[in-house]
């Protein structure tokens, strides 16, 4: 953490003056809870002590904090459940985090237009079981789906596994509810299923990741949970480039499998080391695919899939039918990152570069680990091109953190190099401000500057973050 | 048309200028182009007479017009092939109408991920068909197809008849390049499945009507075009409400057409008088659905869409399944348009309510068409809720004219009433200016006012239009 810059008078003076309008459990101001608050999940982006937690619940209070922090010179940085992996939540000197936690409420659940109504603090899996029991399904499935808010799922354009044939966030964002930077509330976006009036500013906030906006409500579409059937098909492989091989010729096929995830020696040993799987011996790589069309078409699907892993060199495929299969063939996927946390502390990397070049940036990754004597782990969703390289640094290791953080930058180069986004679905938060400025370049960075200006003249929102 | 409000010699000066700068094919100042690019295909919107009109080749002729016309305080308008209905490419005073047509270049099919970088003046159809050669598929479907180009699809975010199931033009636009109003020319967006870098600039320029920046060139999101399997269901009804009846029952079935179009009373007259197909007698209205599931998937939806419009009441079904079959059973809904306009000038209405009140806004429809005395057939996306209104006034009828527009206006207020919004998939261009005034709101107009200012502060860029 690094020095609190606001002189102590200034922050005396805003805590009590927020505790003036709000009732006293909204705001915390306690040194356990502005320490727990001010970070999100990003390991070792730069994060100050807040000057307060607003635990908002209501529009209202939103807008008293905004309106608050716009008269006071403070910033705001909006909070979902803090699941965050680039530092986008995290507080800076003389900010008040502003928490949707407890903006819980499911608002509407149409069944017969297929939307929701939520506040911006309902957990991606709430809303999940909630429209279920309409025959409706919510696709968007980040990793922290258990725990994360659509609030925040909204303001980082979350991606997830089953994005690679369903999309990510934004796709499903009809409409926001918005606490400006005036304090003001809009409603963008729309109910219905097109819509063509004035710009997209839906499309703006979503991914702003609290730049522009503070979230407080959000309208999704929501897509017929009957007809999927799922299958997995897994295959290990001797060596990447296998793996990369049978990639390719699945999309060279014309399949889009519901996911087609990848994971390296790394977390395969790791796992086993863990569970005791039983992981197949000798294997380099796992691809692991579902399909979810129904019927003979799924079959057909799964069957090809499998055929296209043996001919790409698989040591090994199996298929799983019934949801206890299928859920037992993706285990070792589903265990990879809590085991690689055994090993140490782990820097999340998020990398997205065209689907054919995923053997090469896995090679470059390796690379990197190689040249840079730290530990790099590979959780890939490869049918997406977007990587997760886990590095992994020793708790207390100064100089392998400095190394990690070496070929965590050298990764972004190379993804750039081949033609990648530097995030993929994390978003830019702090962690990759340098990545995204090289990305952008001026000319579009001015761009990003002047809507900012034009819809936050006095920077109080999340100031820093983002581009 | 109005009268030209430039005055002569500033427009011959800036005729000469413009001369002195592009090759004497780009450049028309004769009195016959100068009318035929004044205006789009809405009819009824105001429109001046441009000062010229370029067809820019490249992206460097773009630059020169617009820096030409940021310098001498002229517009630009962008057009790409003037098939838009809502005003969005007619010429205002003192404009520059700047036709993209000319940039025709596929500039690359990637098969293995799955995109298309084209320029802006290439046809919607020519796309289809030179990404149909690597087994690829590019859905948005305008009823222009055959005619409108990319760019202008992108600039209005176009919809069309299979967007029920796969979305309109912004679901498929992954970058852009765009010359901005200062000359300058920037690439936005990604070629990667993924990304969640910066502001979605590129969700924000389409749909943005030539205000923010002129596209010239779109990377498009493709899909395999293998594994469709198009059925028809085609139903004939007694009345409006038992057709949505069956609508209403499809979306609760939770089946996903690949088109669901409906056309009323008028249109199934007109087809008639026209081409005697021997449409339903008696028919007051008729529901066509298309699935494109494949195999024993497709058979069972036909087949419950067949059962749910029987239920609703349906005169009869007819199922069709070879492409032939499908293309017969489509063709009332393929000549609606044409048929109508044999019976006078045609004033295209475009609104998307709820799809549940879909049924309610026909009614209403009908209402305003008895209350103002003018013909107002019906084609409808009745799966999104998209409504296109037709209202028919005999030529040179300008007490017709004068009751159209009145009824256009209703139109556009009942089905704000209805929660819907002013324009599906045409855009606002000129004639939903009121209607989307009003939608939008103040502080979302002003959002609105703020971005254009900090994107094009000269308003050199399409003035007037979309919001």
């Amino acid at each position: 953490m690094t020095t609190d810059a606001t002189p102590p008078a200034a922050t005396t003076a805003a805590r009590s003056a927020l505790a003036g309008m709000l009732p006293p459990d909204r705001l915390a101001v306690d040194a356990a809870t502005l320490a727990d608050y001010a970070h999100d999940d990003a390991e070792w982006a730069d994060f100050s002590e807040p000057v307060a937690v607003v635990f908002a619940e209501t529009v209202d209070d939103v807008v008293a904090v905004v309106r608050f922090a716009a008269d006071s010179g403070l910033a705001v940085v909006p909070r979902g459940a803090g699941t965050g992996l680039s530092g986008g939540a995290n507080a800076s000197a003389g900010s008040i985090v502003l928490s949707l936690e407890r903006m819980t409420r499911i608002v509407e659940v149409n069944r017969a237009e297929r939307y929701a109504v939520v506040e911006a603090g309902v957990i991606n899996d709430d809303l999940r079981r909630a429209v279920a029991a309409d025959g409706l399904w919510y696709p968007p499935d980040p990793a922290s789906y258990r725990i994360s808010t659509i609030g925040g799922n909204a303001a980082t354009n979350a991606g997830g596994i089953c994005c690679v044939k369903y999309g990510v966030t934004r796709d499903y964002v009809l409409g926001l509810r918005v606490v400006l930077a005036d304090g003001s509330v809009v409603d963008l976006g729309r109910r219905t299923a097109k819509g063509a009036t004035g710009y997209d500013l839906t499309a703006l906030l979503v991914g702003s990741e609290g730049t522009l906006g503070v979230i407080v409500e959000v309208t999704l579409k929501l897509i017929p949970l009957a007809g999927r059937e799922e299958r997995a098909v897994v295959g290990s492989f001797g060596s990447l480039e296998d793996a990369g091989r049978a990639v390719a010729a699945v999309a060279d096929a014309g399949i889009v499998p519901s996911a087609l995830e990848l994971i390296d020696r790394t977390c395969i040993e790791a796992v086993d080391a863990w569970q005791h799987l039983g992981l197949p011996h000798g294997a380099d790589t796992m691809l692991l695919a579902k399909v979810d069309e129904p019927g003979a078409t799924g079959v057909e699907h799964a069957d090809a899939i499998s055929s296209l892993m043996h001919e790409a060199g698989a040591l090994g495929v199996e298929l799983g039918a019934s949801p206890e299969e299928v859920d037992r063939l993706f285990l070792a996927r589903r265990l990879a990152y809590p085991s690689l946390e055994r090993l140490g502390p782990v820097l999340t990397e998020d990398v997205c570069v065209p689907r054919t070049a995923v053997p090469e940036m896995l090679a470059r990754i390796q690379r990197a680990a190689a040249d840079h004597d730290v530990v790099i782990a590979n959780i890939a969703h490869a049918g997406d091109g977007n990587l997760h390289p886990l590095i992994i640094a020793p708790e207390g290791d100064d100089a392998a953190k400095a190394r990690a953080k070496l070929a965590f930058d050298r990764i972004v180069d190379d993804c750039r190099e081949l033609g990648g986004t530097v995030t993929g679905e994390h978003g830019v938060g702090l962690l990759k401000l340098p990545g995204a400025r090289a990305e952008l370049g001026d000319r579009v960075l001015d761009l990003h500057r002047a809507i900012k200006d034009a819809l936050d003249p006095g920077h109080v929102l999340n100031p820093g973050k983002g581009f």
